[in-house]
């Protein structure tokens, strides 16, 4: 089977065969085909589409070119969470010890930051001594020990998506439902888990603009998670505002362990009590999603989600001392204020804007090989809505470079709007899909 | 201006700047962006389209890659013709010398034979001692001596052209109306001609299948033309059988210098012709298409064509004697007939079929990088709508190889088709557009 005829096919709008898909997989794994041919066949399939068939046998594809965790002896069923990205989305930290406090068994493996939005490697890695890169008998270990496990994605789990995303990267092919879907759920499926729940984000900070847009993705998921045997359920959140009032990585791992406390902001509590529910439930450890929560909030209540993240970081070589204090992960030693310029009433946080801000303040990192400042932030101290007098604190920044606060200054300047009237309402949670 | 913006400005379908496009040409020409960034706007290219100003830009930008040659100072009108590549199309080898007779300046650079389809250069080169790759300054003796010239691209000619063709024959972007208009169009603009006349060759045995095809390219090369400054018209003319009857090499030349000698074929002689009546009116030398067509018969008719093509040969280190000894040329040494295995009327001459087993036969060449044998033939004996008898020859081979003959005989013995009822007439030339 030559590329040249795979790709013409592709090009001309037809299903390629699961043996057209096999052999491209196959080929982006093992460096057979040059880059150009690869990303050729990337370009034609965002201009022309997948089939739900197609999608589905190019994440089967993809999850088989590296190693398929096999979780099989562990007791319990498996459940991860996936989230498309947001600004100060940091629900995993809350979820994960929750879900597993209820019985779940949660094997997370995520990702980096890039661009505006962050990760939950980098935020985790802000406690110190954490390890996100265990071996795969650790985070056995671990996860047989507490239940959890979270870690990076090791090297050679979907190797194949490692090559494709990179040139997806460099050559305007990552906006792709197909591309998307295979990417996000090869990786799940090489996992080891049997049920997700994705967090579509959906709003001008998200990756998905529209509700349409992340209904369309969100579906796709669906779809092409049952295709390959797992249980599967999607939410679709708003990402126009960032979730709840830090961003960065120490104020998020903060922010987590004050909603572990039942305090923190209700929006991030909120969210990540859904999605917990939602696990508990997809593992069958609930009839319903009602009966589900119940059972998520009685394990805040009583303090076993805050314990079960304390034994978690214990576990991967963490310090589980900064649950009671907050001294202990490092914070930025220089702070800068934005101020209302007029009174009014907020109509807008612009999450985008402020991960961006965050981004060149040094909290994210632009290119996959950068490093980020675990102690830089930016405390949102104001919501839509909210009536604010002139000089009132908008975002307080924490940062090290003063070189860095001025390039993030004309941005974050713009984040907040201020008008007269207040904007209309919006819901969190958008819409539920199964 | 990032490689990735302008990728996914053409992914989402919108229209390229000139600016963005001066970039992308000079990036491909220098070696700036790597090939899985160009192959992916190739790509985007192929899908999305261009709008007759982009491709106006993108082949004025690839025909400013490279060197532009300057004719001005030569006394006289230059045009030139170019083929979109048939099977037994030696029309080059009369018309230029027919339209030079005429006082048209005939700079004519030509490509070599790829897949099914034969090269002009392939066929001069037949000629013993005949140089096709001459320096600018012994292409300018030539054409100011004789008022004609045939030789080869120069490899600073449209640069860019020649790295993105690369790419596009590996990636199955080569079928893009807008990509095919800027190659060809970019290397006519950078031979210094003020007029071109194209024939656009349509059929099985062509790249454009239907008239409407050929009627899109023909329309595109004639506005693109325009938009830079060439007196362009185009002739759609039938490729479902060959043109003539010789096919290869040496026996293409022997044909061609047959017309010119007021025999051979009458479909060969007929389109010459044409062109050249076509490329005389171009050149300001005839006032309508009648006068010029008497014009070149005048040529035709009194040896003057002829005696051009004689001195064109001697000018480029030919052996201008094969004019009277067609033995000085090369013809393999083994025959073999292909007979009618039923009496009948012959439907179809299939041209591709015969190209593809010229090609298998040795004299074309399957990669860039192939020779050719200039004595291997084909020589077809029949035509559509002729009656057959039992054992009458079809085709008859000139070949080398026993090992290619066996190779090529499953093709070659079904490209010609009997039936009972003889097929529709099809006239040779399709439509004229200006």
């Amino acid at each position: 089977m030559r590329a040249i005829d795979i790709i013409r096919r592709k090009r001309d709008g037809l299903e390629l065969s699961s043996g057209e898909i096999q052999t491209f997989v196959a080929a982006a794994a093992r460096g057979q085909w040059p880059d150009y041919q690869l990303s050729a066949l990337l370009m034609a399939i965002c201009c022309r589409g997948m089939t739900a068939e197609e999608t589905a046998t190019l994440t089967r594809c993809m999850a088989d070119s590296g190693t398929r965790v096999d979780l099989s002896d562990l007791a319990g069923v498996k459940v991860d969470k996936h989230s498309t990205g947001g600004v100060g989305d940091k629900t995993s930290l809350i979820l994960a010890p929750l879900a597993a406090a209820c019985g779940v068994i949660v094997p997370m493996m995520s990702g980096r930051g890039l661009g505006h939005t962050g990760g939950t490697l980098d935020k985790l890695e802000a406690i110190p001594g954490y390890r996100v890169q265990l071996t795969l008998s650790e985070f056995r270990q671990v996860l047989e020990a507490v239940g959890m496990a979270m870690i990076g994605q090791t090297a050679d789990l979907a190797p194949a998506d490692r090559k494709l995303y990179a040139l997806r990267d460099a050559t305007a092919t990552v906006e792709s439902i197909p591309l998307i879907t295979a990417s996000i759920l090869s990786k799940k499926l090489a996992e080891g888990i049997s049920g997700l729940v994705i967090d579509v984000k959906c709003g001008s900070g998200a990756f998905m603009k529209t509700v349409e847009d992340a209904r369309q993705l969100a579906r796709s998921l669906i779809r092409v998670g049952t295709a390959n045997g797992l249980t599967i359920e999607a939410l679709i959140t708003a990402m126009d505002s960032p979730l709840g009032e830090a961003v960065g990585n120490s104020v998020e791992v903060i922010e987590a362990i004050e909603v572990l406390k039942g305090r923190g902001p209700r929006d991030v509590s909120d969210l990540s009590i859904r999605l917990a529910a939602i696990m508990v439930r997809l593992a069958g450890l609930a009839r319903d999603d009602h009966l589900a929560e119940q059972k998520v909030r009685a394990a805040l209540d009583s303090g076993a989600g805050l314990e079960r993240f304390r034994r978690s970081i214990a576990a991967q070589g963490g310090d589980p001392r900064v649950i009671e204090d907050y001294s202990r992960l490092p914070l930025a030693p220089h702070r800068h204020a934005i101020l209302a310029p007029r009174p009014g009433t907020v109509s807008e946080v612009r999450a985008e804007t402020i991960g961006i801000g965050a981004t060149v303040l040094g909290a994210g990192r632009e290119r996959a090989e950068d490093a980020v400042d675990p102690g830089v932030a930016i405390q949102v101290r104001v919501r839509p809505g909210q009536r604010v007098q002139y000089g009132e604190t908008l975002l307080e920044l924490h940062y090290h470079s003063e070189q860095r606060l001025q390039a993030a200054l004309p941005l974050l300047e713009s984040a907040v709007r201020i008008d007269d009237a207040p904007p209309p309402p919006q819901p969190l949670i958008l819409e539920m899909l199964s």
